[in-house]
């Protein structure tokens, strides 16, 4: 038999983050014959069941330097990773996505910009940096509008609504303190994301746009598949602009608003994310294989759905899982945490042959699961 | 959110044998929440990348018996498990597959005389306990006979084709000092298996038929789909009567040869298969994944394929990895094991749309594989 012609040198990948979607790395890495470590705060990181754990704060730039230089390659399972952290990371071995990446979408004022930059169409926005910029920002874009923090929020958090001066001093008192940027609010028709896998070579894949439908800012349900093909080239032609200027490598998520029959971009994440789950039951090649294949210096898998699929989200407490899975084509996925409010502990994927066939487990699902399930994914329909 | 109303018991299950049947077994149940032991003699053992990994003999009761103090069901990844072994981990927590299965399996001969007693076909076969019997066995059966251990044989270890008295005598010298069957030699137009699970609720799955391809006594290619469906029928009665008769949960594999239009069995293993790898890729629920369920008593998955699927197994060295799997539809598994002559180290599986698209692509794979795999393939053209 023939030599492996690939990069042999790639045999252990380290990942910054040991949460649900590095664990996930892990399952997809393992059969393509790569080991995984793991550095988090957290002793007991649920990624933690896919590889070795190490004890270590984000900003700890000597566990980060010490673990790139145990491993072949690293990446990262959240935006959020220190510029000091990356930066002692690049010094024994690569880190993918390039740190320019990351660097660009923590910040959504940079992310704003670049977009501008970019010629890529996004909402009305206005830098915040005081009391005056911010009436200035409600007085060019009027309200609704929406106050976000510029750094670190996600999942609903850091952000307030103003539709009054009432709704503005509140969350001036609230969110005051940081850097903030002042967005349009947009009355959008829709929420979809576009997940996309850049390789070693410049070779490109993406899934099909998704549909998210959030339920008190954290994501809900998402359903792949149902865009006209003109919205899918539109977001791919955003998301290659994306990649080529930051010369990518490794998975990227755009979300955007479905608004007036086109896109807007809401925001950029330099990862695999959750409304790329389904991928691992109704795809040929998962988010998380292809995220691990880019980093690896691997080729990329086929992007295509081989089923029908809808993501649940499960947040803050498990659903009777046996019923569940009882109902046919239920793909269970418990990462392994802590239940606790607000907290993503798992997901379900329903997979099918037809669409029809599809939403008829689904809607069983959501009866079983209950709370807003059985509401939300009417908005699916 | 309702109380979930399964066994919450089953959180963490011991694996008897830590080769990649137990890795997959792990990667597949990961997912499901529940957490893995692996015993094995290996301090290497591949599955300890999916789970914790113990080190001991097979025969060693005292650690079978305190590994099962520590989880809450036990399987097994080989079908040689010492009866003493089996019945000291019965002492702390159920064992599935039942030992009687597990008993009837570890014999060629008792596993025959099964067959007679279930009415199910099985080809001519003589007990050999002396140099008598085999001549006896030779004159009832006729040339071309095979001579196989009772016990232990695997891959074509433990047996030999008699074509003659010259023959008889070296396989005699070779194998006579262990108990022997000899069986008439099948010459059969294919070889296939069926591979079902029953769950903790008596309710059963059948995966389609899967034509398999030896090389040397060793799987090397593996294809499902494509029986009529009166095999298949006939396939599943056979299993389901053996199923009922040992109260089976978990799953099961059955090898068949195909003869004069009809099915043979020719050996029961009580566990996952390696010709039920492609379920991985090509089936909504895998073997991995259904035999984990039935052992936790959770619901079983869809046992239908979604994609076109064939399997190569990667024996003793790797082809090229980049290179294969640059061909659309590729998914790959490393066992995670030294390569070594003879030495099962990983699979790949291809999957398609059609079965047209499946063998064009498949044809790629086995020219990059080379070898014996280009002329292989048009076995199951």
């Amino acid at each position: 038999m023939a030599e492996d012609s690939s990069d042999h040198r790639v045999r252990t990948l380290g990942v910054l983050g040991g949460g649900q979607l590095g664990r996930m790395m892990g399952l997809a890495g393992i059969p393509l014959g790569l080991g995984f470590r793991f550095l988090d705060p957290g002793a007991d990181a649920c990624a933690g069941a896919t590889g070795a754990l190490e004890q270590a704060a984000f900003d700890d730039a000597v566990a980060a330097r010490a673990m790139a230089g145990r491993v072949d390659a690293m990446t990262f399972d959240f935006e959020n990773v220190p510029d000091s952290t990356a930066r002692a990371v690049e010094e024994h071995c690569p880190l993918y996505p390039p740190p320019g990446a990351l660097g660009a979408c923590q910040d959504r004022l940079v992310e704003k910009t670049l977009m501008d930059e970019l010629g890529v169409a996004v909402g009305g926005y206005h830098a915040v940096s005081g009391r005056t910029d911010l009436l200035e920002g409600v007085a060019r874009l009027g309200y609704p509008a929406v106050l976000k923090t510029r750094r670190f929020g996600y999942d609903g958090k850091g952000q307030a609504v103003l539709r009054d001066a009432e709704d503005l001093e509140r969350a001036w008192q609230r969110l005051g303190d940081a850097p903030l940027i002042l967005e349009a609010f947009i009355p959008f028709a829709a929420e979809c994301s576009l997940i996309g896998v850049r390789g070693a070579d410049g070779d490109t894949r993406f899934w099909p746009l998704t549909r998210n439908v959030h339920d008190d800012g954290i994501l809900a349900l998402s359903r792949p598949g149902g865009f006209d093909s003109g919205l899918q080239q539109a977001a791919e032609t955003t998301m290659r602009r994306l990649m080529d200027h930051f010369e990518y490598r490794g998975v990227m998520t755009i979300e955007f608003f479905v608004h007036g029959g086109a896109l807007l971009v809401n925001e950029i994440a330099p990862r695999v994310h959750n409304s790329g789950h389904w991928t691992i039951d109704g795809a040929g090649c998962s988010q998380f294989e292809n995220h691990v294949r880019a980093v690896a210096g691997l080729p990329l898998g086929a992007t295509e759905m081989h089923s029908q699929a809808l993501m649940f989200n499960w947040v803050g407490a498990f659903p009777d899982r046996a019923g569940i899975l009882a109902v046919e084509g239920v793909h269970w996925h418990d990462y392994g945490k802590a239940p606790r409010p607000g907290r993503k502990i798992g997901h379900a994927t329903v997979t099918a042959d037809s669409r029809a066939e599809l939403m008829a487990r689904a809607e069983r699902v959501a009866r079983l699961a209950g709370g807003r399930f059985p509401g939300l994914i009417q908005q699916l329909d």
